[in-house]
């Protein structure tokens, strides 16, 4: 797979680009796409840029009936100088295929779909927006394409990757949300499919979140399929506290998504010698931070908002106010530091930046 | 709904049908197939049979991307004197809406669904084999096409229906099989989506059922999620187990998928006054059933295999046999019974039986 190369099909006409304040999240796509299929025994093969457009597939394909799908989310960001380039898109890459893994679904090489991601942004850059906070989201995906509806892994497959100019996840920026504490139903259990970034952890989850938005919440917040007690994410979203001085986070325990932003906000603390602890943490302890006016910070983390501060949990019927519902320091300096690495504004001391022209895999990890 | 006629767009030129002895499972699909759209204000709209043909779906639709999607599986069997009939197709269009209310998909007029269903199966009868245990697989199913990578219940759904010709789904027909109990993995979890019949957890269970069929197992058998003790399913179907003289199998917990054949199982026993119990059964408790030689029969129950007997059990390492590795004399019966039942060779006192032709919500139910 090392030396082949992308064959590139370009689109006769190209679509007019959404105003930087009309973006909205995942509606719009770019000119073109791509595309490489999977079959035994040729393995992947046949990597392609082309015309953004609809696919063929057949009814039957397996995608519709069993689920076996996995995608990514990462972004592409302008620098002031017109550069752009990518975060720490490795770590995407590594992912997909440990989600790979768990689905049954064959391992990509690496390196090959970091090139295929930095060729497809490098010829779609001025579809990256420039105004604050937008960027270009890419979205890798495989999804199950043999027509066959008997449960069993499939023997073909698509892995593409499509590109939509986002604006800033919540329209207001950085501002605390309310969040609802989901009771009735999981996202996931361990030994299940939660550290997998795949399609029915997603579906799972549409029903709580459904139930609590009419209410004015924004997201739920998951408890652990077995105990119900302790806290694993929120909406799709890592979730960080901040009690008594430290920052907590709950620990990687099988059903809970590494995320790159979290990976990155740990990351953070540690330089910053803020103190941070991956650990088991219950409601019932953040319930006691917060009557003894412990609980000093919350917020989530993920590729889309970046850090959203929670403003509000709501559990049980208890409304636990956090920080006077605004956005705490801890939250806002992860913000700033994060989009600026992001941006090209701040230092970037981990190597996090990838410019979409370079060569990534050779150079030190 | 209730008046609106399906437009018929029949093919040009019809496909070859296999052989009645050269039928696999899920891989041939007829001439048509049945799909109405739904998209909002204008709720289900425009359904119609149209030539078996690939769909046209945008690279962000909602399905590829988060999992939306529910399902069924029944079949049409043609009887003795060349009639085509259903088995309880009722159960499962109830069951679908019930899949949709977990998914948040809009909910389905089952009378409809189901005149969709017997008209394409009239128009296709023609495709239903007439050998022993060969019939015609019905599969309904909803995705989710929204162009729109944010995490939401899509706006828009396809409701389809294709047909597939199938053989016995065992080539040994009633034989019975090697069973893995699965420590590592888990189907779902109560507040998950176990109950709905929706692709993820069919994604989630592809790994274990790869792990375990090298060495031999058919299928695995899936213990709850929360303590990994109590038994839920076996491979895509329900279970049963008899334990000195009573049938057992795991009550309706809300993880488990309730099978029209495991209701179909139970009204049978009922009616022949043998004991059975739907209850909570640990594998400690079939351990020990098993070691004091009480453990007199096992079996799964499902629409594609109707009864697989189980001959054996492996867990932690120790190998279960199960009456002597040969079908006992209970799975042997109900399988002769509800097969007599779908073929239409023996009475069926439950009003089970819905022939294509006929009305079936005016009927009493």
């Amino acid at each position: 797979m090392e030396d082949r190369s992308i064959q590139v099909n370009l689109c006769t006409s190209r679509k007019e680009k959404p105003k930087s304040d009309e973006l909205q999240f995942g509606r719009t796509f770019t000119d073109h796409m791509f595309v490489m299929d999977y079959s035994e025994p040729a393995g992947w093969h046949d990597p392609r840029i082309v015309p953004y457009q609809k696919l063929e597939i057949d009814p039957s394909a397996m995608v519709f009936h069993y689920g076996q799908s996995v995608f990514e989310g990462l972004k592409a960001y302008k620098t002031s100088a017109g550069e752009p380039q990518l975060f720490r898109p490795e770590k995407n890459l590594k992912r997909i295929n440990h989600s790979n893994d768990r689905l049954c679904i064959p391992q990509i090489e690496e390196e090959f779909a970091l090139r295929a991601i930095q060729q497809l942004v490098e010829l779609e850059k001025d579809w990256i927006p420039e105004a604050k906070g937008t960027s270009l989201y890419i979205r890798p995906f495989v999804i199950s394409t043999e027509p066959y509806i008997g449960v069993a892994p499939s023997r073909h497959y698509k892995f593409m990757i499509i590109l939509s100019p986002v604006g800033q996840y919540y329209k207001e920026g950085i501002n605390p949300v309310k969040i609802a504490v989901e009771n009735q139903y999981v996202r996931t259990v361990r030994g299940g499919t939660g550290e997998a970034k795949t399609g029915g952890n997603y579906a799972a989850s549409l029903k709580a979140q459904e139930l609590v938005s009419d209410s004015g919440f924004a997201q739920v917040l998951w408890l652990d399929g077995v105990e119900k007690k302790y806290i694993e994410e929120v909406g799709s979203m890592n979730v960080f506290f901040k009690i008594d001085g430290e920052i907590v986070t709950p620990a990687l325990n099988g059903s809970i998504l590494e995320g790159v932003t979290r990976n990155s906000v740990i990351a953070l603390l540690n330089h910053w010698n803020i103190p941070v602890n991956e650990r088991r943490i219950s409601m019932e302890e953040l319930r006691q931070a917060h009557k003894d006016g412990l609980l000093e910070e919350a917020f989530g983390s993920g590729t889309a908002a970046v850090i959203s501060p929670i403003g509000q949990l709501t559990w049980e019927g208890e409304d636990m106010q956090v920080n006077n519902f605004t956005t705490g320091p801890v939250a806002k300096k992860l913000y700033d530091t994060l989009t600026g690495i992001q941006y090209g504004r701040v230092e970037d001391p981990f190597n996090w930046i990838v410019p979409v022209g370079s060569q990534v895999y050779s150079k030190a990890q």
